[in-house]
Formats: C-alpha cells, structure tokens, sequence
C-alpha cells in the first residue's frame, strides 16, 4: 500500500484534525466585531476569511467570478459547477501550502483574513430552496418496519425499487448550536381514546447526513441523468433530523411525516467537499434486485465516513456516546438520490439540500435513532454515570460527529448539535 | 337584504369582469419593453404598475415603506402585515376611484402606470419559500378513501381531528400559462411483477386553492394561535396540482407524495386579498367531533369561491367543464391550517404557500380530479364534440377559474392553466 504524502500548510494542528488541508470545507460565518455573513473555509482551528482574499482567486476560471466570495451564503458559488470549486480548492491548498509565502509572509492579510474558530459565529451555509429526506438506510428501514408491522412486512414492497423519500420543511432547517424546542402537539396515545395535545413525549434524533446540490440547476421538465448526477453535488454535512415520535405516529397516514419533522432539523456548519471525501470512496452497498436502469451506475459513490452520536444530560459534565454508525451503510448512493428525484423532472436549484434518511448499522449499537436503540421503548440505553434514557429529557444536548479517517491525516465534519429545550407551558 | 353600492372607477369595466374596484389584486409582472419584474395590481383589463406609483402610497404607514412596491416580488409587501395591506388597499381604491383626479386626469403618469392584461407576462407572485399541500376536502378524502381501501375505512382515523398535510416542493411552483411535462418514472402495474419505467400513464390534475402566508413570520419553536392566524394570511391563489397517479400509488407508502407531485404544480398570478374576499364569508362546515382547542375558531373562515375545472384538448376551439366545485366544501379552514401547520413550533415565512388539497363536492359533478371524475378507470368523462377522458392526454390544457359572485360585481381569480407535453423521449 502506498503511503499518503501528507500535504503541508505553515498553519499548524494535530493529526486528528478534522480540518487539515486535505480538507478545507466551506461554512459562513461572522464575528462580533463584523457582524456581516461571510464565506469561510475551516484550516487547522482557524477560520479563513474568503471575503478577505478574493482577490487571490485568480485562475482562469474564478477571475471574473470572484464576487461569489463576498456573498452571505454559498449559493452563488455552489451554483457555478465542478470545474470552478476544482480552481477554488486547488488556489486554497496553494495559498495555505507551507512553501507558499503568499499569505504565511503577508501579516497584514493574515491578520485580516485568518479568525480563530473558537471567535466566530457559525451561519447556514446556504439558502435552502427545498429539503428533500430519504430513507435509504435498509437497516434502520427493517428495524422501523419490524417495530410497527411485524418482521414479515418490515421492508416495503417498493423500498427495494427506489430511493423512498419525502419533502421536508426548508424554513426549520437550523444551523448546529441552534436550541431546539420540545413540541406541543397531538397525539393518541390510546386507539380507544380521542386523540389529546399536550408535549411531545416521545423525542427523538436522527443521525443523517445530507448533501447540497450544486451547479446551475435542471430546468423543471428535465431530469439529471445518474451519469451527470456527480456534477450537481457539491458537498455534505452532518444532520440531525428531530423526530416527535408519538406526534409521527398519529399524524402520518396517509401523506407522510409533517409536524413531527418540521420543528427544527440541525446541520453541521462545514459543508466537506466531494473533493475531499474522493480519497475515502467505497463499495457501493449491493443492490438486489437490480434496480432499473435510470438508477443504475457502476461506479463507487458509497463513502467511508464514521459517524457518532452523543448525549449530554444538562449539568453532567460528561458525553456518553450512544451510537456509533457509518454512512457507507446506506443502500442507495447519493446519485441515485439525484437521479431519482428529479427522474419526473423535479427542478433542483444550487443550495437544496437532500438528506441520506437515518443510518442505521447492522447491529444495535450502530442504530441512528433513540426509537431503534430503546426498541420502541422497551430498553434502556444506559449512559454514563448511571443514567439511562429511553427519548429524549429536556436538557439533553444532542452532539452528531463524523469523519473520515486516512493513515495520515483525518478528513472531519466537525459537530453537528442541538439541546432540547422544555415545551412551552400550555 | 341591503343593496351593495358598487364602487366606481374611472376604468370601465362589465359586471363580469374578475377584477372590479372592489378586487385588486396583487401579481407580478413584465412586459416586452421592460422585462424587469414588478408588481402590479389587476383593475378592469388593465395593469396597474406600483412600482410607477409607489410615490402615492403616502399613508401614515407606507410612505415610509414605499420601496416595497419596486420590488420583484411581492415578499417585502407581504412581510409587512395587515395593517400596512389594508392602507395599500385604501389609496388603491382611492386613485381608482372615479372622483380622484389625481391618476384619471394625469394622461402622463397613466400612460406609464397602466397596461394592458393582453400586453403583460405575469410571473410567480412571491418567492415561494415553503410550499405545504393540505387534504381538506372530506369528499376528496372520502372519495379516494372508497377507492383505495374501501368504504367501511374511507376515512383515516386522524382525518376529523387535524388537518392532515403534507411538504410539498417549491421549487416546482409554476405560474399559469407553464406547460407541464408528462413525467417518466416508476410504476408497477401489476402486484405480480417487476416495477417498470416509462411515461405516466395515469395523468390528473387536482382542483385547488392556496393562500400566501404574510406579516413577519413566527420564529422557530412559537406557534401561531388559530386566533391570530387571520393576521398571518394574506390572500389566495387558484393551483392545479398536477398528478402522475400510477407514480404516487407505487411511491407513497409509507412516506408519502413525492415525484408524483413535484412535477409542477400551477397557480394563477393575481393574489386576491382576504379583503376582496371578506364579503363571501360563509358558514364553516360543520366539525364533528369538535376539534381540540387550539384548532378551534367560532367566527367564519370559511368563503364562497365558485370553482371550476375546463379541458381543452389539443386543436380543438371550445373547453369542456369537467367540475364544478366551491371553496366552500373545504372541512378545515385556512385558519385550522395554519394554526395546526405552526403547533409544533415550525417556522412560516411571508410567501410560503399553504394549499388546500383537492377541493370535491359531494356530488359527482364537483369532483376536482380525474381520479375521481373517472372514478378509479371505470367511468368516461365526457368532453364536448364527443370526445372523451379517464385520465389526461398529451396536448390537454387544463383552465381552473375561480370567482366569487355578489349582486352587482364579482370578486374573480382569472384563470390557472396548463398544457400537457409528451413525456421525454426514452
């Protein structure tokens, strides 16, 4: 196996650095002292200000387009397509290359231009047009089904046949740190009473992750083939998908999930480029029944990125990890995601967001859910210090991590969290 | 009974005409010489250009606001609340009046403020951030209850106690006179055998309304009460929600509608106001069993919208009426929609739009898809020149019309229509 030469910026930080130069995702932000949104890449535990450098970006392609640099969100630029985040991605690993005195011998840039993470503001890092969930985990699929109908009629007949998805709410799509309030809503915690309002009992997370699409958008009318699909997506981030479980289960037949999702869901600030998650691509999960051929792609796009979840009951000074999953569980990729959602000719704009659906792994560990790691309510999780939980309480803080590990270095999503906060007193 | 004075205008105008003094509604627009998009209101067969005029809106209120009326989209307008809606409301009504010599003898500001319907394109009226489709109509729901799962369990046991809705996408939101593409996708004709790919050969179009959420929205996690809903809502659209039926058979369990709608769903251009409508308040429909208290309100919210459904086919010179329905019909008020829609703290934005679902009667004649219209396949519906339907053909071009009819004027929505293109090429 031949060793990674490990690329050398004059920023310096540790091995399990979610951020070394391999990996420099996009995010926005702003800072006390500017409270203006601003496009940053994270490097190390520093923040680059692209807005302080656009200038810099002068290659062929990005020279006149470097006004994308000095806009409040990353849809500008997520609209211009694969060949200029390639210029983009190659001028920063330039700029940052420890032989590079562009900006390592400039003080004055470097001081403007580079802001420790630990003094900035995190923002959405788009405007999110529409929000898509799939749930294209077969095992968390199979768990749910076995919970509600039994282990005979656990996958759905078309579960096997397409991507299964479902618009979500984009207004309630919430930047990481953002609280999140425990729902008043209606349930019908008995089939033999009327249903009654009251809050949410039953709360949930969800370990996604979700990718934004990029490029200049399929007009409506015009699918994005499978073999283009690549070309429209731009990077991903961690979720968490909060779930009112009891008001779901009331609420949901016949059109789906609707209040019991959109009362917040949290993404992580830093969206990982495709670039940077080329190095960790896998085999795809096997598909049996072969699907049809508009989903059909033989190419790996399944990714190797560990995924973590972690609960921290307020006060407690300690987080106790409760699951411990993996992306490349998913059974559909994200082109077939792609290729399925706009195969009617769904019209996709750069900045839409289209999340993986709950990962769950093979074993119990590994499920990305509290529904499926109480089973329904029928276990404990234990946490440290002798805790345990079934849902989730008031206080509990939610903290999603992710990365992908390489010999050398560590290619990270950073945190994705959330704490919930009590309902509001009726 | 009184008698209602019609209000007058120095514009001329039949009896008939959608878009009396009494209207006005908003809509954006662009015209060959300017394609600049700006909004205009509907008065006779004419156009009024705010964004010409905006220095006349020198209430207490707008005169401060006025750059609202430049525009491109109606957002900022909506986002500023009713009391702002109503004075724009007032000085519309007031230079429109016959008595008022400032836009009636001002042959110059006329000549730039006011434009022929026939010499206008009209675009989406708002940015549509959130898109939601509710299922409101009993008859609907009952009708395809029957057709699916049978009489004895027609209706789903959530259906009499909240509003079942569900995301839809908005970025598939077109405005009427956007030709739709009959879709490719998936289907499974027989339970027997394998899924196949192809155009839809079930094609509907679904009867309904929607109204645009305004004022300055609420923040994640607090709701709007049903008491205050009335100031969130700030006038309807006419929408057809196109349909590939043998896509959403084999879709939607268990996430719900998802191609099979975002296909393109059509709304007319000129917004008409809550008080344009005001006059055509009628009873609510009876709730039994009485909903929860938050979904309750004892004041009308309910109106009497005439409504009907044309197919024209492809070459021939008159449409058919396939539908005649009323807003009316709808169980569950905009009020209910919006205040169960906001329960579990979800975040509304001014341009979201909430449509109704599918607005059927009870008798057969009102049914507002071919779903229904057809009943499953097993009926034809006839079209004039002996032709006839079960599902849609290429070419057909579907007019919804809308009005509400005093004694001696008519409060009209114009028209919402749509072409069917072949499907793609395979």
């Amino acid at each position: 196996m031949l060793c990674h030469l490990e690329m050398e910026s004059f920023i310096a930080y540790p091995p399990n650095c979610d951020f070394p130069l391999e990996n420099l995702p996009y995010g926005v932000f702003s800072t006390v002292n500017n409270p203006q949104h601003r496009i940053g890449v994270a490097v190390g535990d520093l923040v680059l200000d692209l807005s302080a450098i656009s200038q810099l970006f002068n290659g062929p392609l990005l020279k006149n387009k470097q006004h994308v640099f000095n806009e409040p969100t990353l849809n500008a630029f997520m609209s211009l397509g694969r060949p200029f985040w390639l210029e983009a991605r190659a001028t920063l690993q330039r700029i940052l290359a420890a032989d590079c005195p562009i900006l390592r011998d400039d003080a004055n840039l470097r001081a403007i231009s580079l802001i420790p993470q630990s003094e900035v503001k995190m923002h959405l890092p788009a405007e999110i047009g529409d929000y898509t969930d799939f749930y294209s985990s077969i095992y968390h699929a199979t768990n749910v089904g076995i919970m509600f109908r039994g282990k005979e009629n656990a996958l759905m007949p078309n579960w096997k046949h397409l991507p299964v998805g479902y618009h979500g709410r984009a207004s309630s799509v919430v930047v990481s740190g953002t609280d999140i309030r425990r729902p008043n809503g209606q349930t019908r915690p008995s089939d033999d009473a009327p249903p009654v309002f009251g809050p949410c009992r039953l709360m949930d997370f969800e370990l996604e992750m979700a990718f934004f699409v990029g490029g200049p958008g399929n007009p409506l009318g015009k699918p994005v083939p499978v073999g283009e699909a690549h070309e429209h997506i731009f990077g991903m981030v961690l979720m968490n998908d909060w779930s009112a479980r009891d008001i779901q289960k009331w609420e949901y037949v016949p059109l789906g999930p609707f209040l019991a999702k959109n009362l917040g869901t949290s993404i992580s600030p830093w969206v990982v480029t495709m670039e940077a998650l080329e190095p960790f691509k896998v085999a795809n999960f096997p598909q049996d029944p072969e699907p049809l051929p508009y989903l059909m792609h033989h190419d790996n796009y399944n990714f190797d990125i560990n995924l973590e979840v972690d609960i921290k009951p307020e006060g407690t000074p300690v987080a106790s990890t409760v699951c411990r999953s993996n992306f490349k569980y998913l059974y559909w990729t994200p082109k077939q995601q792609l290729a399925h959602h706009t195969i009617t000719g769904c019209n996709m704009r750069p900045g839409d967001l289209l999340a993986s659906g709950t990962i769950s792994g093979e074993t119990s560990d590994s499920y990305g859910s509290m529904l499926e790691l109480c089973w329904k309510g029928t276990k404990n999780v234990p946490l440290v210090g002798g805790m345990s939980r079934k849902f989730l309480q008031d206080g509990d803080e939610v903290i999603v991590k992710g990365f992908c590990q390489h010999e050398n270095y560590r290619v990270g999503f950073g945190i994705c969290s959330g704490k919930v906060l009590p309902a509001i007193p009726l």
